[in-house]
C-alpha cells in the first residue's frame, strides 16, 4: 500500500484533561504504527482560552489586538507540548511546533489573521526523519515575527491550510460528535449521520446552525479540493466525508434540515416604492458592519411596500436603531422587531434538479399547521421563517417527509 | 539630564496576581514619565511554571527537554502580554516579546540552554519610537528556531544580558526583599540592608545560601560590568548595588555573614596516604556530575589519614554510593555521613588586607562553645562546619563581633 500522508485536527474538548490528551496520543500513534505519516494539528486545552480572555479582561477591557493574540496563543502551545510528551511515552516520536515553526504566515490582521503562505520545509524535514509532527491551530506569525491568531474555528483553518500545502491525502476533523447529521440529533433523534456531503452543503449547513466547522476553513477545503473527513475523538467509526463531489446511484434530493433560533425579524411598514430605496437601507447596515440574512419585499400596493430581513440577535439593536434612521430619512412608516422567530431550512445539491422540492416543503408546513412568514432559496437550500413555537416540529416533519430518519 | 535606559526584571512573585501586575505598570509608567528608556523582563505568574510542571508529568514522567522548553516558556509569554495591556490602561505605550522575538539567541541545551547572542534590533527600533518595551525572561530560540529555557534564575540572566547588550545605564532586580542583608533577618532581626556590595562579594553571598540572585547572573554582570540595583518590588525604597569595586572612607572588614544547613559531611576514614589518591576519589564524583564544596584532609599518622567533604543534600545519597565503591578499591576504611552539620560563613573584600579576620572568628565561636569541624577559606570568604544545633547563635554572635548591626 502506497504510503498516506494524514492531517488530523483535534479540538479543544479532545484535549481537555491529562487522559483525553493520552488518547489522543493512543489514535495517533496506532494510525502511524501503520507505516503512514502524521502531522497533528491541535486547538487550546478545554478551557484554557477563555481563562485567558477572562484575565485580560480583568487587567484591560479593551486589550490590544498584538497583546491578545500573544496571550491566547500560549493555549495552543501547552496543547502541542504535551501531546508531544504523551506520544513520547508510548514510544513514538514526535516534535511539536508553534504556528511560527510550523512556518504558518498570515497578515498582521492580529485576531482573524488571513494565512498568506506557509513554509512547510521544517515540517516535511521532520516527517522525513519519520517524526508525527504537532502543529499549534489557530495561530501564525507575520513577516515582521508579530504573533497571530486566525480567529473562530482557526485550527480548522490551520489543518485544512496544512493538509492543502502538504499535498495530504486526507484532513480528519476530530470534534465531539460522530459527523455531521441530518438535523439536530436533540430534537429529532432520528437524525442519521451523513456519510458523504459536498463543500456546498456543507457551506449552507455551517451558515445556518450546524455548527461543527467554521465556514472559512470549508471555503478553503472547496478552493483546494482537500477532502475532509468530521470524526469522532470518542470512537473509530467512520464520520461524514465532505468531497467536492458525492456520486452515488440514486441522488438524495434533500441532505438536511437546520434550524436557527438566534435571529430577529425587522420590518419596515410603507417604505415608499421607488427605485434605490432598498439599496439605502442596506447600504448603511452594511456600511455598519451589520449582515443581514434573510430579506423579503411584500408586493408593492398603493404605491408602498413593506420591507422584513432578518438579522443575528447579537447585531438586532444596532440593526434596529440604523433601520429607523433610514426609514425616517425616505418618510417610511413604522419600523417593527419581531424575536419570535425561527428560520427552518433544507438543504440538498439534489434540489437543482428536483422541481417540486419547495413546494413539498411549504405543503409539509402547511399540512402541520405550521404559518410561513418569509421564504428564501437558494441553489442547494429553502429557508422558511415560521413562530418560534413550532421550531421542533418543523424539523421533525420536515426530517421525516425528505426521508432522512435512519 | 541626560536621557537613561535602564533593564527592570520583575520575578515570579511580583507578577503573582491581577493586582501585583498593575503594580508593576504603575512602577514601570512612572519610569517612563520621567522622559527615560525602559526594558522590562518578567517572569512567569506566581506558580504558573509549577503547575506546568505538575501538569508534564501527569503526561511523562520523564519528558523531553525540547518540549519541556516549548512548554515552560508559555509562562512568561502570557506574563509580558499581560503586563502590555497593563501598560496601555495606564496610557502608556509598551509592547511585548518573547525571547525569539527579544533577539535572544541560545545554544540547543535545552533547560540550560546559554546566551550565545542578542539581536537588539527589534528592542533598540521599539525603544526609538518610545514604547517600553517588555521581554520574556527565561527564554530564548536557537538558530534552528527552537525554543529553549535558560535554568533556574533565568530571567536575571535575561536582564543582565539584555542590559549589557543594550548598553543600560542600570539594571534593576526587583524582588520580594529589599536587598541583600548583611545576614538572614529570620535568623538576626538586626540585619542591616548593604548598601553597596562588589560582584565577588555576592558570588559568595549567592553560592553560600543567600538565595536574592543565581551566580550565573552575577557572574555575567561581572564580565561585563553591568551595574545591578536589587530592590523590592513593594516599596520605593533604594535596596543594594552590586557593582565592581565598593569605595568607602573606611573600608568594612566583613560584609555578611551566611549560614547554609542543606550540605552533609562525608568522611572516608583510614585513607592509604599516597600521591593520587584525593585526585581519585574526586574525579570519580566529578564524573559522576556530583560537586563537592569543602574539603579537607586530617594530618597524616601512620601513612593513613582521613578525608572530609561537604555536597550538598540532593547529592548526598549518590556521593555515598560512589565514596564507598572507590573507598574499598583504594583500601580505604570505613565511610562515615554525618548530616547534623551546618555551614557559617563571613564574607567581604576588606578580610584580603586585615590579617586577624579568620582568628576573630574562630575565638568568637570558641568563646560561645561553638565546635569547629572543618574550616575553608577563600580569598575575600572564611567558612567553618559546626552541629546544625549552634547555626542561629553562630550566625548571631558573629554578626555582631564584626558590626553588622543596624
Amino acid at each position: 500500500m502506497r504510503k498516506r500522508l494524514i492531517v488530523q485536527k483535534f479540538g479543544g474538548s479532545s484535549v481537555a484533561n491529562v487522559e483525553r490528551i493520552q488518547n489522543v496520543a493512543k489514535r495517533v500513534a496506532a494510525y502511524k504504527k501503520k507505516g503512514n505519516d502524521l502531522v497533528v494539528v491541535v486547538s487550546a486545552l478545554g478551557d484554557t482560552t477563555d481563562e485567558l480572555i477572562k484575565l485580560a479582561d480583568q487587567i484591560n477591557s479593551d486589550p490590544s489586538e498584538r497583546e491578545m493574540d500573544m496571550l491566547l496563543s500560549t493555549g495552543e502551545q501547552i496543547s502541542v507540548a504535551l501531546l508531544a510528551m504523551a506520544v513520547h511515552k508510548l514510544g513514538f516520536e514526535a516534535i511539536s511546533f508553534t504556528g511560527a515553526q510550523g512556518g504558518i504566515i498570515t497578515d498582521a490582521a492580529h485576531t482573524r489573521a488571513r494565512i498568506i503562505k506557509i513554509n512547510t520545509d521544517k515540517i516535511k524535514e521532520e516527517l522525513k526523519r519519520g517524526r508525527i509532527v504537532i502543529v499549534a491551530g489557530f495561530q501564525g506569525i507575520t513577516l515582521n515575527q508579530d504573533i497571530t491568531t486566525l480567529g473562530r474555528g482557526g485550527s480548522d483553518l490551520t489543518a485544512v491550510a496544512l493538509a492543502k500545502e502538504l499535498g495530504a491525502d486526507e484532513c480528519e476533523i476530530y470534534t465531539d460528535v460522530e459527523g455531521i447529521y441530518t438535523t439536530d440529533p436533540r430534537i429529532e433523534p432520528k437524525a442519521s449521520r451523513i456519510s458523504a456531503i459536498t463543500y456546498d452543503e456543507m457551506l449552507e449547513m455551517a451558515s445556518l446552525g450546524a455548527q461543527v466547522m467554521q465556514s472559512r476553513s470549508i471555503e478553503v477545503a472547496k478552493k483546494f479540493n482537500v477532502p475532509i473527513h468530521v470524526r469522532s475523538s470518542f470512537s473509530d467509526k467512520p464520520g461524514t466525508m465532505i468531497i467536492e463531489e458525492v456520486k452515488k446511484m440514486e441522488e438524495v434530493v434533500v441532505n438536511g434540515v437546520t434550524l436557527n433560533k438566534n435571529e430577529v425579524k425587522i420590518t419596515i411598514c410603507d417604505v415608499p416604492d421607488r427605485t434605490g430605496i432598498a439599496a439605502k437601507i442596506f447600504n448603511q447596515l452594511a456600511a455598519n458592519g451589520v449582515s443581514v440574512d434573510m430579506i423579503v419585499q411584500n408586493v408593492s400596493r398603493l404605491r408602498q411596500t413593506d420591507i422584513s430581513f432578518t438579522v443575528s440577535k447579537s447585531d438586532s439593536q444596532k440593526a434596529l436603531k440604523l433601520t429607523k434612521k433610514v426609514a425616517a430619512s425616505i418618510k417610511a412608516g413604522q419600523v417593527i422587531e419581531d424575536h419570535d422567530i425561527a428560520r427552518i431550512s433544507i438543504i440538498g445539491v439534489g434540489m437543482k434538479s428536483h422541481p417540486g422540492v419547495a413546494a413539498s416543503m411549504f405543503e409539509t408546513l402547511a399540512r402541520n399547521k405550521i404559518n410561513i412568514e418569509m421564504i428564501s432559496t437558494s441553489e442547494i437550500s429553502i429557508s422558511c421563517i415560521i413562530k418560534k413555537k413550532f421550531s421542533e416540529k418543523a424539523v421533525k416533519v420536515l426530517h421525516e417527509k425528505f426521508g432522512l430518519a435512519k
